[in-house]
């Protein structure tokens, strides 16, 4: 969970439609591979030459192109141009800091969206951008890494082409976005695992790293909320239908979308809430506690010093001192000062204090 | 009271349109009434095969078919088949865990709203989610369980269709929604008591666990006010008469229906706002618990640490201290001290600290 | 100021439309009175058979009735029926617990709102729901109980009915309208009284009491909040003129009191800011006090402390201490100790303890 | 700075359009003054009888009518019923705690809006109400009291009628109500002053006073608000032209107007914001305090306890304590003694505490 | 970072469309700088004489002059008259303390924008007006300062004038504001450094000058978010096309500037978040030590307390104290408080405390 700005500084000054990869995840080859499919079948095979992609153009059917990692900018540029794709469109596939959105670009529409992961070092929350661009008949997916995320949908296709090749490339699109909401679900489902401890140990014991804790789940639930929050404006955009791309049909599934991505910010909005109220439960935790301190500090304090003070008195050097002299002085006192600290005792029962 | 993404997650990867409840209420049966009223009578029967349900369709009158429990995914499929509903419906139908919502398939309505009860527990609030399908001449409720909500609506048909009977379909959903909100009542009835307990308690006694069972109340309300703030634009929108399947009659009925709406709405606000003061005022009442702890401790540390002093002083050893060998030092420092006590308490009374 | 769910669940189960007064005032008889004038004359009686309400109809001039008590719901649904009123209108009338809205029926407008009052005990502000039915020539006002809130129209319209009479029934709905808001200003007199005396108090003396006051206090704010926010919707949707039942001259009237309503809740929300702040003022106060206590008890013990240790130390039963033996040696110690308090004493003074 | 709601209930049960002033200056006497110029001269003259006014009606060029205190209601009304006014502007004219709002009443734009100043005691800010009458040749305006704020426009006008008479009426009431805005900077600047001041001393010595200020600020930041904030539209109104008295050229000028407008109400927010971060300070500045003294006091107790202590073993009076008849004892328990301090003070240090 | 009204206090009472420089930067020279592009070539020339301006009017290509440096204010109203400027536009390209804006004046379009920057100082932020006037074939932009932002234009034009060259004036203006926005992000980055190390050492040590570190960082956020904020409304209103000076096909540009412009306020508001964030854990670390220190004084009191009441009853004078004569008495009370201390550590040792 980086901060927000630390990429984007490093394009400062260059003219825009640079295409810069600003990821990270450098390490990985970027794989093209194509799956084309209508009712009667699917067929997918990887690419290697970019030019391979134009094959499609005139054929019916549906073609998704899948794209897996993005530092090879020259390759991309090339795919870019080949697609027909506006360079600002090419620098926003590769700034990966793209916040969701869609762009109606006439022939082609670019949809991106956040994939949300759990990084290797387990709970921490990745998020991996997706960039969707739709055409007529086609379909092209970005993906910063091989999380695999879209595996299910291609087996789905290979599998049973005949019910999704009824459907147009919208569909296909669709059933990417779903895919990528219906994901978020299951990130969810540990998040509220690890509130729901923090929330245990928060009452149970409220040291400094809780706060700790409760402060970092603040700041990745802000991250989520960012991530996810303008994906509701861009999937009622989509389902609105202004685009001639959407058909009808497909219309209805995005009002389905549009209700799961409803549902996730809900989630999100009362995890939010959840965690302000657990400030104050922690605040207010450390307020019992130094009551409960105090409250000790005040019952030692009140029983012993009237008794030090009463055997100050017999400790005092003055020649007549007839107490002194009697022989029951000493047991008397004591049994004085037992009255008296039970007393006490009885005076802060009462008041409840232990 | 369960967490936001917990089913869900389980259905990650299906394709969308998979029907699969989701719910947990696995151990009752499915069952099915058929419920069938014009002008002059009504008859309600059982539906045991659920092609009898076809047989309205060309009868006059309103049909009204209530499914009770949602386990027997393949009968409701074949329901849903039967009536030609579509497969994202069933879905949500089974997904209890809809937000209220209202979307217009044409042919129907398909509306999801949320009954309150209270589990066996007893405080605990729970939610049963009902689905309604609005024909033009039937209504089909989906209840998950045998909550019996719908009962008194029933039996007013039976007794009386003469006057139900005269309006349409249209009326006999409002019916059902407006005894769903009219319910909403009744539980916050028990949740008010429960919030002024609650606060009496707070005031009275500020415990740990009063903290717990405030944050316990903030959560439900959550909860309830996601169950029930989209309802506000449901049934405005069913009002405003998008619809054919709505009549201008029914209008004004839902109209009032929005207005019971609001008034649940209003309610619950008032009763976070409720909550919210109750924090503050607990934590003023642990300020206020410590003020008065440290007031203790001051004032019996203020009294007793110079007497404790003067005993000190006369405790020394030094051969020559004169006031030792008066024959009224004694009762003359004892007198002192008894001064000093004495003006400490004034001191502390004139400022109010005791 | 009861809870806001109190009354709605006895209604629970009722079919819509079921007239039925869920107030308190229970003791009181219904009455009507007729007022009809016209340029040339105003003239008042009291109504005995519902019936006589109709002969108004054709007559030139405007007619007001006034009813008081909503108790007799028999006698109310005669009247209903004969001014031909929508059963929903009837049960709203009954049903105290209104929202200020207005509702076109057509041939009427159905309005409500609230009035606020004190109650008997003096301080706490109570709240009666008026509806008033305005049609072409007519106005039909409901009170809750006899408070004469409409009295002071009446006499304008006795002792100079060629004013009013030139304008029409619309005019009058307003002018009563205009009168309760009006109204609305002496309760906020009395409240900001009272929210002033309780700031004085607040910095002078902060008691757990004037917290539950604080907080009472918000409550009725929030309840009067309820009360008021609704009616500015209300009178801007008047004044907007939807309806033909408004003039174009009464427009300008209703705006003025459109100007009078948001003045009112810029009140309410002034005075909601100043509770809020005196919140701060009062957890802040608390502070402050704890600070002084623990600054009296810190000077205390640190003065007395390292003096009881001087003391503490001659008075050890050493045989060898030299001290104890000279002629000057208790003078120099409680010289050194008067010293010592001295020292202690200005460095309090320098950090501004004392 | 009034209670919002002081003078309003003086006027309750009155029937509307009732002119009545409310505010406090009583003492000053209503003055008009009309100034009437053209292109090529600018002449003023005081005005006794109000018919006097009537005289500019047919004159080409612009007349402005300057009206200076507001209690002669009678005078008021005679020049209204001149001006052809509406008895709800006139009412609205005099009760000196209107919103700022614009009226369009077809003929004449009736325009309120708020001077503000600083009272005789210095800092106080107070307020005064002003309207603008606009008709097609001819601009009214009226004063509460003699504050001279209109003064340079009056003289701009007269020295340089060229400039201004090119432009019509519309021209001079944007210029007075340009002029208003304007001096909203003046009292901004000396807020500004007071608010850092404030700050200045909230984290130097943070006392209640400093609290009580903190609060008289923010409240007359929520009046300041008040009088501002309905500003906004009232310009934005009148720039986007509904009204023909509004010329297009004036447009650019009211456009410039509102961009003042939101600079004042930028301010306005911006201090607030201040003040409320001040809060914060405060509380947190009093924490420290405590955290401070109740540092010193641990600290000296947790020296100071071990010590007594061990002073008070060997002050018992056991026959048989073999330390205190040691030649060295003496000596090597006040050595002892001090280690025992010192490593106290070590610890401390080492755990920053000082 | 000045006062919000500092400034524009100086210019109360002069006839709106006064140009008057309120800036501070006296010291620079007025320089300007004349551009000329089109596909083929791109000619610089500093400019003398203002007239020298006027030559691109009928010229083909692109014209962009640069004006640096705002205190000479009459060649600048030379400059104005040359380019026919409204006398509002000059006003407010000199009144430095302008909002971002755009007002669509006809024949150009004038708009507002503010570069930031950092003071010599270091951390502070700077902010500088940038004002740009968008004509049919020439852009002018006006600097404050000699800051250099818009160098990196220059030389991506002198460099490849074909380029841009092909796309119009309006191009130019998007690539200067482009420019601006993208140096937002470097200023960010310092930003972020600055909170996240207020953040470590917030934790680490809360000390009272971190409070006014974090309270600054609000204060310039709060200023930063101002000057930032309208800039969105500014570029959607661009972009919509509204003007007919901005092409098609600089649409995409914008919307794609209008991205990075959400982007920049995401940031901030992000950065706002977790300045709030931050006092919470600086009130709670405060909280925390708190309770340290009280634990320890607690601990410390609470074992020596009971052990100086036993010293003390052994060192009373009564005659009768069989104890003091036991041979093993000493010894025995030396244990016993051994035990009693071992008793009181074990209990806060399972208490947590130790």
């Amino acid at each position: 969970m980086v901060r927000p700005t630390q990429k984007r500084s490093r394009k400062a000054g260059l003219p825009p439609g640079t295409p810069m990869y600003i990821g990270e995840r450098k390490s990985e080859t970027t794989r093209l591979t194509l799956l084309h499919y209508d009712e009667h079948q699917a067929v997918e095979k990887p690419i290697e030459a970019v030019e391979e992609c134009q094959s499609f153009r005139e054929q019916p059917g549906v073609t998704w192109i899948n794209v897996t990692g993005l530092h090879e900018v020259e390759r991309l540029t090339q795919l870019g141009n080949t697609l027909g794709l506006h360079p600002l469109v090419l620098e926003d596939i590769l700034s990966t800091d793209q916040r969701p959105k869609s762009e109606d670009y006439g022939e082609y529409l670019y949809i991106v969206l956040k994939a949300l992961g759990h990084g290797d070092a387990g709970n921490e929350i990745t998020s991996e951008q997706i960039s969707l661009i739709l055409g007529r008949n086609f379909v092209v997916s970005f993906l910063e890494g091989d999380s695999g995320i879209f595996n299910v949908v291609k087996e789905r296709i290979l599998k049973n082409p005949a019910r999704i090749g009824k459907l147009g490339a919208d569909y296909l699109a669709y059933a990417l976005m779903d895919t990528t909401v219906d994901n978020y679900f299951t990130i969810f489902e540990n998040l509220g695992d690890r509130i729901e401890a923090l929330q245990e140990s928060l009452i149970a014991r409220p040291a400094p790293e809780t706060l700790r804790t409760l402060n970092n789940l603040k700041r990745e639930m802000l991250y989520l909320r960012k991530s996810v929050w303008p994906l509701r404006e861009v999937v009622s955009g989509l389902q609105r239908g202004d685009s001639p791309l959407i058909q009808k049909a497909t219309g209805l599934y995005l009002r389905d979308l549009y209700d799961h991505t409803i549902h996730v910010i809900d989630t999100i909005e009362t995890y939010r809430d959840m965690l302000s109220g657990m400030l104050d439960i922690y605040l207010s935790s450390l307020s019992i506690r130094l009551n409960e301190v105090m409250k000790v500090l005040t019952i030692i304090a009140t029983i012993f010093m009237p008794l030090s003070f009463i055997v100050g008195v017999y400790g005092m050097n003055f020649h007549y001192m007839p107490e002194l002299g009697w022989h029951w002085g000493y047991p008397a006192v004591l049994l004085a000062m037992a009255t008296i600290a039970g007393g006490m005792m009885l005076y802060f029962r009462r008041r409840k204090w232990i």
